[in-house]
């Protein structure tokens, strides 16, 4: 049975914490947004449901709660962030307004970042552009769970992409999709509910195709985008390796297999290449290209020609950042159901710090 | 039979017929070297077997061999090129020269294109930035192939995507992919050997799977990346659509549907709602993040570790580049082989234009 919780009320439990772990009243603010965001836009798997992990990190000193989040490197359109071991939550919003202010000078505005961890919804950052009548960009490197095409070995995170595009009368583009077939949130609902996962979304320890949910505990492996190399798992592969270089190659943090990994349970790896986790931030300014409002007419010509393309049979053409929207009105509305996994770890996480979720 | 033709044979003939049809010198010989970096690479579909395209493109008037490329609009790091109808295979160096030299000053360069036409291989333009230690990228919109997540209208082209970022010791990475689970040259090699498609490649004309690789003549269509919902399509549909704004909308060119033909045969639309095809590059300087050296020890370090990722057995994991640089090593050496249609067309062009291909 799941149970509804208040957006509001999910939101301050969550700001408590991050306070109550030592983060400033602006970064508890920001890391709750962020993480919250997840929720209301149905990525479950990047929500609340993650905030014990982020306090057994911090509790295993691989988060800082004050960090000192700032500019290393730059160039009029460029800066190389350096994260401090800040919560991603709040290193993201940081290092994403960075480039937002090159863009509104130069035109667009690069942003990688080091020494950063995991940093919520991709989707969230990449949006910060949209009200400034600019494209937004953003994306990160993440704990190896991945084979690139004809390897057994994990060397890859999932690696999302979100790109946001705005649009004039039209909600705007919003694209935010892992560089593998399925996302690992998608193995996690399977994995609860005891069902097989379709041919392609994973691998077993010897890089045999599986349908075994529970494969990744036993040596194998998600599958890049594609699946296998006769339906494009190369390509997947390339857009992972992308991310992970624009990541942490360019900003010095930890690439491919030395990505350090979410859980605390996890040793780091004993040799790093660089200072924790990258991500990639990237704004464009539309007026850099053509008027903001001829663009913007565009958009709302391309976003009405696609919702109108002939559909499949009983089937709907959606506009990529379409079932979000929809999902966010529903839960600002009506609330935001949890598991009872969920639960019972926010609870245990509220009585750490002597706090109640209620 | 193939035949093999030297490169530096092709190479002279290709570009006397782009000086027959009017270019200039400067831009016949660019515009040989672009087409041919695609036979040497092994994109056999995007090389001398499409010059035939362009000649018949040119006679119906769709190609201007005495273009004014200009920059129309531009910032620091942005700037739009329009390329007055020429062959895409100038446009394209033009606008990523354009790039390459706003990367110089402000860090990065980003350039969208209108006006243009088929621009050959991605790649190439990509790899351009590679000599001065900058990562290049090239995108492209194309002829409507492809049909959107739960549509059976066909609404973006194939819509490729490279990325190239240089090393030190070991060659260069060079994403180079289609955002399709296969590409359009893979059908035709299945339509001439007259062999089905595997699943997830092509749908009928409702939007049912399908393995004909005739399908796209009786109204089907070319899938995203992912093939079906299940295994991510709409990721793919994601990376298509980024490239068509990215390409068109940014700059004023034709998107989605109303991208122009490649075929002279088929009509242009009647409604257009920008001018010829579009294009993006990106050019960004790695020493505007890291010092370049350690930018490419790291490199090195990324490719070396991936490469010697543990295989799948039997099987070798490779670095994006590595098959169409082995490929290129081998035809530079050996010659290029063309199918027996490939070069019955180039004959044709060369009694048109009083040239023996020999």
């Amino acid at each position: 049975m799941d149970h509804i919780f208040s957006y509001q009320h999910l939101r301050e439990f969550t700001r408590e914490v991050f306070i109550r772990m030592g983060c400033s009243l602006e970064h508890a603010d920001k890391a709750s947004e962020v993480l919250l965001s997840a929720d209301l836009r149905g990525v479950d798997s990047h929500g609340v449901a993650r905030l014990t992990g982020y306090v057994r990190l911090w509790e295993a000193g691989r988060i800082n709660a004050t960090p000192d989040i700032r500019i290393v490197h730059e160039t009029p359109s460029t800066a190389v962030v350096d994260g401090d071991g800040g919560l991603g939550l709040v290193v993201a919003p940081f290092a994403m307004e960075v480039a937002l202010q090159k863009a509104a000078v130069a035109g667009t505005g690069w942003v990688s970042v080091k020494h950063s961890n995991h940093f919520g919804i991709a989707g969230y950052h990449a949006m910060m552009a949209l009200e400034r009548d600019m494209i937004g960009m953003a994306m990160t490197n993440a704990s190896p769970l991945v084979a690139p095409t004809f390897a057994k070995e994990r060397m890859l995170g999932t690696n999302p992409i979100a790109v946001a595009i705005p649009a004039r009368e039209q909600p705007a583009f919003v694209a935010d999709f892992a560089t593998t077939t399925a996302a690992n949130g998608k193995l996690e609902i399977l994995q609860r509910k005891s069902q097989e996962a379709p041919e392609g979304w994973i691998q077993d320890k010897d890089g045999a195709s599986s349908t075994n949910p529970h494969e990744l505990r036993s040596g194998g492996a998600l599958l890049p985008l594609g699946g296998d190399r006769e339906h494009g798992s190369h390509k997947g592969y390339c857009l992972g390796a992308i991310v992970d270089i624009f990541s942490a190659v360019l900003s010095g943090a930890n690439y491919g297999p030395w990505a350090p990994p979410f859980v605390s349970f996890l040793p780091l790896p004993p040799d790093p290449v660089g200072e924790g986790l990258g991500h990639f931030f990237g704004a464009m300014r539309v007026d850099a290209f053509r008027p903001a409002d001829e663009f913007k007419a565009h958009m709302d010509n391309w976003i009405n020609r696609f919702r109108r393309a002939t559909p499949v049979d009983g089937q709907q053409v959606l506009i990529p950042g379409d079932p979000e929207r929809e999902m966010e009105k529903e839960r600002r509305e009506q609330g935001i159901p949890l598991l009872e996994p969920v639960i019972k770890d926010l609870r245990e996480v509220g009585e750490k710090f002597k706090l109640s979720l209620s």
